[in-house]
């Protein structure tokens, strides 16, 4: 495609019709909208900051007639840069589009725009004896917006499932400048094809969602969790399949490698063993009455598989700490090493040992250091490729690679809940057929026949 | 569009490829294929019974080649016309692809051919510890294929969620007769757009499914039930909009009206009043320590909100009898009225009382009887709406018509989870946009470009 650039005659013209207060130009402006929480980095030629839907539709409107990209923004905290302008053009952050409309207990639901903040949102359900349970790494950053278009996961996921499920229906405004409503303000509706949840997880390529109105449950009453610490990486995968054979669903069922323990043992409230150890840390809610009796039963299945240690947050504040612990693994990993890929497979459950015992393999052939970490309850696992410097990168992706193959041949999925963006757009074909890319394209094409929304992201060519 | 017949030459040519043994096309072979559980009735010129995808494939492909319409159909249970032949052609019944291909314990899921009654896949995960929720009404002759083709819903919805939740992948053979896999075999997975959740839910109008990955979850360790009867619908409703604001997430939190009590009164193992009373028949599953206490709590809401009888199923054998009776209302009111119109809204659960209190009114206004019954936790109210003689027909649709609008008015839905089919057509305008309109025909047509398959249905015109 051969996009227009945007000239001080279109800058001028947006401004007119928009209001130049929702627009940033000046060059320390745009930089931090040139970055998501990938290595990626494309500045966008402007930034428009809407704060009504009329806004947004004028300004796709605009994009098909003078032809610019245009790329929608939440928070910036995804990992494989959908959120980037590698072709330049407006970047459409719907950050000032902020309002929670309503938290409204007799329907369960919320009506909340985009640019609202997951926790925010987390929050005001939770005054109301509700909640909102998807729960993304980044949170108190990320906005609701963006989790929806990236159908983000999280720890509660296991046991709640995902964006996507708690999307009853939305508004957003299509490519050519429509505004449709799809699906419900309901908790059914099966009335015509399922755009709702065709735009949710599309990662802002189909439309813009400028609002949603969110499922909600009564709040559990009551949480407890524990840490339990393993020999090896395979033996805490084994106890997490055992916990899932054994019947408990709990609300959260995490783990990490020792390498991920040491780059947070300072953030962790007891003291955690080194070598090759690795750490589960499960959490139940639900009744006052149940939730400590699944605890120590999912304890006792742990120190069966061999636990070495069993840990138990002494209190809320306690247990706060082993999850900031747990948040910070991947910015820590970030941090550690000058080139960093995270990759965000999931392997069918009864697989997850197995892949976790050929890890090291992988590390020795491609000359890498893998992190591993992650939503063991649902498979999911967090693979963050690393190596000692960015000359590194040809090989490290070979690694990552064949480490995707590895996880197609195990039944699994290249990604979990990070998305494709730019980042993972080469290893696609690894798992869709040429038959279902062709559909996916031609519907990327229905909605979007000018292609100025969001170019360059999970399809290499349209 | 003009479709060929299916000539003896079609026939033979079809026989050729597929082989003779999967075809029936003597007219009292025919005859049953013709009908649904709503009062259409549609003969198709020719029934397949395919047992391999393959077969399915090359069925679609001569369907293209010919340009004969192809309807696939479950078991016939829907209450909307959708497996039906109004433009004739071949229906394609998945029956014969019935088997269970795995219960997996390990990965907590099951692998399943379309034509498995969902019954039997839930007997199936229960003799491993598994639960797979969905429980539409007629579950014991539903298939699995079906319900995932309409999205079904059911009574454990409330707390589970719909067919879709439980759906992680699906093989689809397309209306060009390609092949694909969509979703995943994992509990998460974000490459690309959702297609499997949307050919769920799309009623066999863009791909016929020909295997499916189902989500388990733990089977629940227990399960209590109770039966209230309130002096008016109204307050029934009222009740329920407080046990949901309470906190509580029953597993089934089901009502049905005075007239549908009257129905089925002989089949329930309690005495029901006369007059206008309501029932709601609550069942909460979970813990074993948790169930009892969360009825009897639920019981007391009942009782505060001015229930005149609370019942307990005394033994397993008591609640069967509930349920029975609840699962016999659709058919009773069948059997009880020459016309017979089944809706299936849903609105906020908030307005749920609302809308009861209405519907006297449009009673008369119309000269109809509105049975309602159906899933109250949820909104989903399942309004049958008679009348005494067939003549009444087209003022009975203008009646539906009017207590439709008044649920769209009220933030509802037309249609929960009995879908459109060719039944309700004619409404779905009423509630989607024509943008949504013209997206959701281009779906149609991008995935099915000689619109063989399953037309008449959801869109009065493509």
């Amino acid at each position: 495609m051969n996009y227009s650039p945007i000239t001080e005659t279109v800058r001028t013209r947006i401004c007119a019709e928009l209001g130049s207060e929702c627009a940033l130009h000046a060059p320390e402006a745009l930089a931090p909208y040139g970055r998501d929480a990938s290595e990626l980095c494309h500045t966008p030629e402007l930034v428009i900051l809407p704060k009504t839907t009329e806004q947004v539709s004028q300004l796709l409107r605009l994009a098909n007639e003078l032809r610019f990209p245009v790329t929608p923004r939440g928070a910036g905290t995804g990992l494989s840069g959908g959120c980037l302008t590698p072709f330049g053009g407006v970047v459409l952050s719907l950050e000032r589009m902020d309002r929670i409309l309503a938290i409204d207990a007799d329907n369960l639901v919320a009506e909340v725009e985009p640019g609202v903040i997951t926790q925010t949102l987390r929050d005001a359900a939770q005054a109301k004896g509700l909640f909102y349970p998807p729960d993304p790494a980044g949170m108190d950053k990320s906005t609701i917006g963006g989790n929806a278009a990236t159908n983000a996961g999280g720890p509660a996921c296991l046991k709640y499932g995902v964006t996507r499920d708690y999307v009853l229906g939305l508004e957003a405004v299509l490519p050519t400048g429509e505004v449709i409503r799809a699906g419900t303000r309901t908790r059914k509706g099966v009335v015509g094809y399922d755009l709702a949840r065709l735009i949710v997880g599309s990662e802002g390529t189909l439309g813009i969602i400028t609002g949603l109105t969110l499922k909600l449950i009564p709040h559990p009453k009551a949480v407890a969790g524990m840490a339990a610490v393993f020999p090896s990486m395979a033996m805490a995968m084994r106890a997490v399949s055992e916990i899932m054979r054994r019947g408990f669903l709990p609300s959260a069922l995490e783990f990490m490698d020792h390498k991920c323990i040491g780059l947070v043992r300072d953030l962790l409230p007891f003291p955690a063993p080194e070598g090759q150890a690795a750490m589960l840390v499960i959490e139940s809610d639900g009744a006052a009455g149940q939730v400590g009796a699944d605890i120590e039963a999912m304890a006792a299945v742990c120190s069966e598989l061999g636990a070495t240690g069993i840990l138990r947050a002494r209190d809320q504040a306690e247990a706060g700490r082993v999850w900031a612990a747990r948040r910070a693994v991947s910015l820590r990993i970030h941090d550690s090493a000058p080139l960093y890929m995270s990759e965000d497979i999931v392997v069918p459950l009864g697989n997850i040992a197995e892949l976790a015992a050929e890890l090291p393999g992988f590390e020795e052939r491609f000359g890498l250091k893998v992190y591993a970490f992650g939503h063991a309850g649902d498979g999911n696992m967090h693979l963050n490729v690393t190596a000692p410097d960015k000359s590194h990168k040809p090989r490290a992706m070979e690694g990552a690679r064949a480490i995707l193959a590895r996880v197609l041949e195990l039944g699994g999925t290249i990604s979990g809940e990070h998305g494709i963006g730019e980042a993972k757009m080469p290893f696609v074909p690894m798992e869709l057929s040429p038959a279902s890319m062709r559909l996916q394209k031609g519907i990327k094409r229905l909605f979007d026949p000018n292609l100025i929304l969001n170019p360059g992201k999970i399809f290499e060519d349209l």
